[in-house]
């Protein structure tokens, strides 16, 4: 009887730590980060094995890119074996929305042995690194992850963080976990071949994360307009290198299993994220995400925050980049999905709606709700604007 | 250019923390372990929900469980909201089997709008708890997981542990991740109603725990034997509290999500794992424990490690409890199995063999491989012993 009200107590702290390589031609016989990081990852008794996942549409651009790999593997590589047989699964986020795509993933790691203690590299978008991080982080309670994104927005954002996830139900990104990588390989060869819009879609999330976390960062990019909309390599390197250091910085010095709240990341998101579904994903990420990032800092100024001065420089920052801040199907469904839009954000998100507004570029503020009217009235002004 | 060995790195803690509470008739009105709970919960400005779950067996034993429940939520917790529909699912291993399973649980996640911030209780054994587990992980990458195991097994190991999975590709527990509940209430009224087999054969891990951890605790469950197969339940609460208790000190002391190589409360476990698959899982897992302990125990004086009187206080104490060390299966497949066993739980944990063998009753020892001659022999003891 005495047991009745006996409790126990467990208390915790788990360990992460990964490294992001920012790096050109990863796979050419004389780059030697990989040879590098793999024979420091070496540990006597046992050999490691690496399971390659490439997303198709690379070798669209890159027709023996399986073969430079095997190569690269085959000349540099002595402390882990690859795993022969390269699996290639379509990218995209059609790829998050099938079984079969993530179960090709988990099939590969138990046909070919892969082990807690071996690898799976993931070279590929966000969406395709999304899911292959879901299949790596499920199979055997967790097998080591390398990601190679080949996006602006998975270099700078997705591929640089802490999740995946796969789509069910219906539901984007219902199914995921929090699991970081062993390493991140960032490598900016793969940009050159982006189409325009994939090329600044990813821009977005560096104007983002600016004005939420360094002005300085804002105005750099203001003075590189025309470099990146004339696709310079070398300035778009180094906007990568900035978004994807502020954005470890906040997961670092955060919640980085998001068990709070608030998720201090998503300024201009709320939104970005219906926009999204009602364009049926023919809007991508990134173009939703500006026209997020628009709205809100109009809002922020409609509340008396923002000056008018710093609204104008961001919205016309935006256009400059060549963003679009009037889709068709904004004009025609975006007012009435508004409050909507707010509801299944604050559901996403679970607890009390905890939202970014900005008071001045590089500081926002936490809000707990947002005044109907007046952001009736931002997406009249965003609408219209010009 | 100079981005080309350019680099971040990023470090950071999670920080987890559950409870594990002792009772009696959690669901009686008069009992407020639930009620007390929920309070410290509450946050302000929002109510959270529950979904509970329920392994149908124990609709079996208590036919107005779900209403029980019901009743219990409407007079005692005011600060969390109940979804009406309590779901049933059933229980035992074939609940890890198919994807139709942990499916149920994540699609009434998805259409009772549990959040992340909100609760999955979870109700039955320990199959069941590991697939409702894994749903409750992974959905919207994490809803907080309540655990109210009803089977010794899962009562005083693996319901107070930190890991879920279910089966796939026809592996055991080939999907998986490493997840804390938020809380586990053990109520023993749930284990009166076991059938003997699922009594006993919890009472292999507290044996197992006490080999490795605390001979105190083992001498302590042989001066109970009687009571144990007697079925006193005053006796058996102090067996679950304690080698709860020492299962919890092991996971928060060591290496709570086994990034590692080492499992080291895996004594006796090599060869269970085996013995259940080639019974087809007719062997429930205790039982093979206690086989597998054995197994280890007689190779640890072989070696010249453990003592023969120490041996043979393990073998009598299994014999004395009522586990059998000579199944049919045993005589018949286990030998030409023993090395191929071996190599599976090698690949299992990945990385390098790491097991735990004997020096005396209470300190165990790490190995790296096993001599199979003497590991032969072992098997002939065990097979033969009287």
């Amino acid at each position: 009887m005495e047991n009745r009200f006996k409790r126990l107590q467990s208390e915790f702290q788990v360990s992460y730590r990964y490294e992001v390589f920012f790096t050109k031609h990863l796979f050419a016989l004389e780059n030697l980060v990989l040879r590098n990081f793999f024979g420091l990852q070496e540990q006597k008794g046992s050999k490691k094995k690496v399971l390659v996942v490439v997303d198709d549409g690379i070798l669209l651009h890159q027709k023996h890119f399986r073969e430079s790999i095997q190569s690269y593997f085959e000349s540099n590589v002595t402390s882990v074996q690859l795993v022969k047989n390269i699996l290639t699964i379509p990218g995209g986020e059609n790829s998050k929305n099938k079984n079969e795509f993530w179960e090709l993933v988990s099939s590969g790691i138990s046909e070919y042995g892969i082990d807690r203690h071996s690898y799976v590299m993931a070279i590929g978008g966000g969406a395709f690194l999304d899911m292959v991080g879901f299949a790596t982080a499920v199979s055997h309670r967790g097998i080591r992850l390398l990601r190679v994104p080949t996006t602006v927005l998975s270099q700078n954002d997705s591929g640089v963080g802490v999740k995946n996830s796969i789509n069910y139900f219906g539901k984007k990104n219902f199914l995921g976990t929090f699991a970081p990588p062993i390493a991140v390989f960032n490598d900016s060869s793969f940009l050159i071949s982006l189409d325009d819009r994939d090329w600044r879609s990813g821009i977005a999330e560096a104007v983002k994360v600016s004005l939420i976390k360094e002005e300085s960062f804002f105005r750099w990019i203001e003075l590189n307009v025309n470099s990146l909309v004339n696709r310079n390599i070398d300035v778009m390197e180094q906007l990568v290198f900035d978004c994807a250091r502020l954005h470890m910085e906040h997961i670092r010095s955060g919640d980085p299993f998001e068990f709070g709240s608030s998720r201090p990341l998503d300024f201009g998101h709320w939104f970005a994220h219906k926009l999204e579904y009602l364009s049926n994903f023919s809007i991508r990420h990134g173009e939703a995400v500006a026209v997020g990032i628009a709205l809100d800092s109009i809002y922020s100024f409609l509340c008396g925050d923002l000056k008018e001065s710093e609204y104008l420089r961001i919205l016309r920052l935006l256009l400059g980049l060549g963003f679009t801040l009037n889709f068709p199907i904004l004009l025609e469904k975006g007012k009435e999905n508004l409050e909507i839009a707010l509801e299944e954000f604050r559901e996403h998100l679970g607890g009390k709606l905890t939202l970014l507004m900005l008071d001045e570029i590089g500081k926002p503020k936490e809000v707990y709700s947002m005044d109907i009217s007046i952001l009736m009235s931002a997406f009249d002004t965003l609408v219209n604007f010009r």
